[in-house]
């Protein structure tokens, strides 16, 4: 059974059935079994990422949670990291991978559940993805050639996670003892702030609207909010959309 | 042409010449030219090494030395590194590959050359090979599942070598380039939230507001706004607020 207190690996949207048994293997190298699949392009479960796992890595896929879309699959993240060369144009705090592993691992020692995006091969993650992320994960690479591919992108986090041992980490309580929001809690309060904006006529023009929607899903990912401050809002915006007079 | 200012990177009798082109890639990742190849399986130069590094990575193959043996591929080192899970009953130091890229640098600063061996795909490097080298790099993995591919024992290396020089790219701790919210605009909008919560009727009971409003003011102000989204919630609440019907 994979360990919780590991982060997942979740693939996002993933090609080829040999790469997410590469990256299968890259993780077991390390120790890491948590791996989720969103949306495998070619259907689950797929002998080619069985046949590239080639035994000793197969519980790892056997394990792994199929989702059909991101937000369902960082639906239990407390936080989660998107890995991309881009996404700089995106308020977002940006890692190294060095930097990423050992926030991931003082998190999952205070008992946060931590998840990381990696993005589909050909094309990387896209911006409505990496929103739904409180950081990224960058690679500091050759600025004139970048060509990590999946299994190697997965090896280069697995291998900064457990460089390190868990008891080395510092404890440090972000939030100072309250528990954090749920990346299903600031889904819902997303889904809620933005349709009664969409009932109040706010996203004009329409052309503008889904850059609109994304910069606000962005903000509201990036914030860390706690548990209790989302219940808070979702208070206020009822009582704010109560009828008045 | 390959900087002698950077470690070698020395494929030992390399089988196939795919593996040769995704080292040459996993190099140039990291920005590293410097190769050396002993004894290739299939000869030099091999037409399926160059399709593997595809264009950009090609120079790294066309100025890679070959050699015949490794006393001669390491004839002009000063150090020596061999990559290798096994070879701990030779007495030798073992280093991680993280202090044996630190050493690596430093020798290299000190005006050394620097060699590191990697074995070939099936069988890694001999005890012989091992022999020629003045330390062992080997990655700290499950002790239950080794499978690191030769293009990846190249990253692993090539990333801890440059990770600290590239690292040293400032990458943005927060707003990626963003405008950060003054505190007077945190302030203005921590009122403008705060009065139509007020005439809504939020702060209830009464006794509870000061609270309530410290709660919402110290969440404001912890979230790291940008200008632009500070601008936003505005905008959000004035449409929020409009008269309905």
């Amino acid at each position: 059974m994979p360990d919780p207190a590991q982060p997942a690996f979740i693939l996002v949207r993933p090609q080829m059935g040999e790469n997410i048994g590469a990256a299968a293997r890259a993780m077991l190298n390390f120790g890491l079994r948590r791996m989720r699949i969103v949306d495998p392009r070619d259907g689950w479960p797929n002998p080619k990422a069985v046949a590239m796992a080639s035994g000793a890595a197969g519980p790892v896929l056997d394990f792994a949670g199929v989702f059909a879309d991101v937000p369902a699959a960082v639906a239990d993240c407390d936080f989660v990291f998107a890995t991309t060369a881009r996404g700089r144009e995106l308020p977002k705090p940006i890692y190294t991978p060095e930097a990423a592993m050992t926030e991931a691992r003082r998190r999952i020692v205070a008992g946060e559940k931590v998840g990381i995006l990696f993005g589909p091969e050909r094309t990387g993650l896209e911006n409505d993805d990496i929103t739904r992320a409180n950081a990224i994960i960058t690679v500091p690479v050759n600025p004139d050639f970048f060509s990590l591919n999946l299994a190697q992108a997965v090896l280069l986090s697995a291998y900064e996670y457990s460089r390190h041992t868990l008891e080395s980490v510092p404890l440090d309580p972000g939030l100072a003892g309250h528990e954090p929001a749920t990346a299903v809690d600031v889904e819902k309060w997303g889904d809620h702030f933005e349709g009664r904006l969409e009932e109040a006529g706010f996203f004009h023009p329409p052309e503008k609207a889904p850059m609109m929607k994304r910069n606000l899903r962005n903000m509201w990912t990036r914030f860390a909010m706690t548990r209790s401050e989302v219940q808070m809002l979702h208070g206020a915006l009822k009582q704010l959309m109560r009828p008045r007079g």
